[in-house]
């Protein structure tokens, strides 16, 4: 039996820092971050918010711990919130939005302003129920990469202005979205309260994110994120990665090419592949665990997802390697 | 302007207690239930743990209480549940089940085997997340007092432990449900772990409900009911008035014939109604704050659910009150 | 063997309810206090409030329902509160004033103003470490029924204020402390922001307690019972029985002067027996279990409490029953 | 005025990376922790728990997660625990032991084997209350870096064990303890269930701690950490830090050194110090904010803990840096 090198396709989090950024890490300036202050952290920090059109930003060791603050500092225990079915935070975060972070989740079948007012307007349906957040995420990880477009987004949080909700967007993808809609970042989170990024993914930073939002949002965050167990001291090292990451924004729009090739190829193949609209490619299958095995046999690395096989395309992967996918599932699965 | 009677329609908690109930507790034998033992106390719970065919039984202050207590015992913080979408687990309780009981919530739009195990069974769908709880409600409050029938809840349950969840039956009107399918609240109790049971409401007690399972559930029960203030001292003059209540059980199958008169006369009248499975009547207005104003106005008091009108029939409530309510609403709504 | 009849003098909580009580449970007006207004609620409420001079109260089923809704509304999560060594928040409420409530407790070992302030002022101890709240207990349970004098009480409320602190005060047997001072309960309890009171112990209700604060306090309050499943249906048959017990609380010196008796008449027998400042009466003795074990085989009955024996006196016990624990005690302890 | 080179004893914490934990950071081996498998992180963790003599070992971004971690994985909510006065469990992690890993903490004034058994052995204190934990904490950074001697440690042990407690320890400071002892890190943490080392503080990385146990409590224990949103992605760049850092644990006796000399130099200065017991020198002064201020006017960085001023010698700082912080003091303050 040959052995063959396997193509990673499971997530875009499997991205492995390159020798700029590990050349950054070992030249970074640092401090304490938690005592008093470090100059990477620092700067990072402040070109983030630049990006995304905010006061102020704070980075976070995952994108798990930026939602989980965002949604602890806008939710008191017991208020409800709304978020699309499938988000990260309902159901990739350990429940930690609910018992963590204090929120009675309503999760949302279809993302309109209609829905939202309908669900977190009107009436309590209870005696003191308060339903007080809208969480968006951009791209929607569990639709396979989907963008919310401006105007969506912008008709979203109109909507949940007008029923006094805040509103807190999980942008873990937000870059992609911002590529695929030839967008800055600060358009596709305008109107929020706060938003979280992530460094590593797309961007491949082998470390952290990135939660920003006003002023007075980030001084009570750092108090949570040192709660939490997130305050780190020398942070610098990581930071100066993710500076490096964010000079590879532009680099996204490969990532999305690269998974029309993979969707072209399967559909090609025979296979059920919804239109990528970023750098994720859900491929319905007959039988899931089979599929994922069968891939895996043949080096082909892919997750599940919403009940489908997704493949995540990123830096780490080219043209080539998309051939050699398909080149491999011609001939074995 | 002449003053009419209301005619109290908005929940059948409104009961007051009658003359029997008032004699009971005033006669009531009692101790002190937090420090050793109240006779009148453990005489309800050991009849409620007879009735619903399980092992033991604690008397509680409210039915809230009651199944917060179980979901706290049942789950572990982060631990995901299963439960009716409308439940009132998931609407009526403030979000205790979440942030306070540690649950994290997954709606269910349709209650069957299938769902069950498609939501809670299979591979975890994200590094560690635990579905633990499959929670049932029967009568359905938010569809209008439905009944889930013996078929269904045994399948529901084996679904559930197919897949190695824990049952949690919301049973606040479990009575009803046992009337109008002429079965014993036992056999609608069958195989799930806890159950909890109001004797409020349709049975009339002033005050509580009963949350119940193994002996060894009630014992760790008895204690969260210490944490969340619910022991009281000498709750014997309640629990009396507990046991007045469980001799009217038999008496909900005239709640359920009121029901059945009023939702004719009001199709008769024009509106849309659905058939009332117990004693909720649930009709459909184009507007729902406008039409419960105009109803209030003729002394006719119901409330919302669900985006309709809710009427609940009830011991207070005779077949005249309802006839006079039909006469009200055909001269002024 | 002869029985003896038991004297229960472990707790003032074993009061059962008396004729009068019974009769006005049996004859109270209600209502459905969940959904509206119960109007004997109402009116315990009211008139609790006017006795401590605040603008509202809310009736809850035991006090430490009473003291838990209060700190959490006091507390946000992570706050560091301030409370006696001993008070009943920290060692008799099974941890949810840390849990639930969301507070950090830190023990006075002395309640001066000077302890206060240096524990609870000047630096933060930690980066973003809050103390916010100060939990104060009069009469003293652990410290055997010890009275907080105005003097004091007035200072300890003052160095709170100065240094930012909200005030609590755990009030259960306040009544107590009133009457041993000879003041107003509102005397004891002014310039808090919430005190919580209980209707069961020395006035001898069956039931409840009463949490009392700001009106907007009572509004959240109100709330949070609810989450916490405290909310009751037709309640007022037990506020009926509060407002007979608040017509008791004269009686209260009597249970002054039986633990006077009772003091008194155990040193002369040889027990080391701090001298009462109320109903509480705490005897040193070498080995605790043994003690309790051999009083309860001539029938007395007492507990545990700050490695002590702990005898309370209440309104079931009179000073012939005293006499008749000394008694028992001469002959064969 | 001439400008000072500030010499910074706030904290070991301040230490930056050096040349080689840089040249390891850039150079590491990485993969998706998360995901799967990092190698570098694995070879850390399994170095540490070989280190400390136990099965398993879990990379965390800070000391304060890893002490959550284990205490939430010890502490059902309401549980007491016990940790000595002034613990960092207690008084510097923002109250997550309380609200966040669910216990109630009760602080020991002296630690000795009596103490623990009598605050969390005997009778409940009151319906239910369960002590379960004993934290320990070596060295004890609120006493002034003091050591506990293996003898102590193993008796505090059994004494936890002789009444059911399970024990964690708080070793972030531990390699000081074992390089001031002359044991190894093992001896120290013999005994108890889980332990947490810092591998920033004296052995200079840049982020990172480890928390360590049984094989089974790591599996939890990672699932916790991502809970809390500490997983990270290639976090090899990190633990490639830690593993150079873990070859420093000779150094620290230096630091004692200097520790001692600093101590002897302020004596002899006529101030009032305690003798260091590893690194850290605490001084009573009269006016703690004043006499911090008056240090860093002359470039001498210090902090406050416990009411005093406290000195922290480090990787950062060698001798010619402490005489010339004397030679500072002499002059100026």
């Amino acid at each position: 039996m040959e052995l063959v090198t396997p193509i990673d396709l499971r997530s875009d989090t499997v991205t492995k820092p390159d020798e700029a950024m590990r050349r950054a890490m070992a030249a970074a300036e640092v401090g304490d971050d938690v005592l008093d202050h470090d100059p990477t952290m620092a700067a990072l920090e402040e070109r983030v918010a630049g990006l995304l059109g905010v006061e102020a930003a704070l980075w976070v060791p995952s994108g798990s711990m930026g939602n989980l603050i965002a949604l602890f500092l806008h939710l008191e225990r017991g208020d409800r919130f709304l978020a699309p079915l499938g988000a990260h935070v309902l159901d990739a975060e350990l429940g930690t939005a609910a018992w963590l972070a204090g929120g009675m989740p309503h999760a949302l079948a279809s993302m309109t302003p209609e829905a939202v007012i309908a669900a977190g307007g009107g009436e309590s349906p209870y005696y003191g129920l308060r339903t007080t957040l809208l969480c968006l995420e951009n791209t929607h990880n569990a639709s396979g990469g989907t963008v919310t477009s401006v105007d969506e987004h912008v008709s979203l949080v109109a909507a949940a202005r007008s029923i006094g909700l805040a509103v807190h967007l999980d942008g873990a993808r937000l870059w992609n979205a911002s590529a695929a809609l030839g967008v800055s970042p600060a358009v596709l989170a305008s109107g929020v309260d706060t938003v979280q990024v992530c460094l590593s993914k797309g961007l491949g930073a082998p470390v952290g994110s990135v939660v920003a939002g006003s002023a007075s949002f980030v001084v009570e965050a750092r108090r949570v994120r040192k709660m939490l167990g997130g305050g780190v001291r020398q942070g610098g090292v990581l930071a100066a990665a993710g500076l490096v990451a964010l000079d590879r924004i532009s680099r996204l729009a490969d990532d999305h090419s690269k998974a029309d090739e993979l969707a072209s190829g399967l559909r090609a193949l025979g296979w059920e592949v919804a239109e990528p609209a970023t750098n994720i490619v859900l491929a319905s299958v007959p039988d899931l665990d089979k599929t994922l095995l069968s891939l895996r046999e043949v080096g082909v690395f892919a997750s599940p997802m919403s009940g489908k096989v997704r493949f995540v395309t990123h830096g780490d992967v080219d043209s080539s390697d998309i051939a050699e996918v398909l080149r491999r599932l011609r001939e074995d699965v």
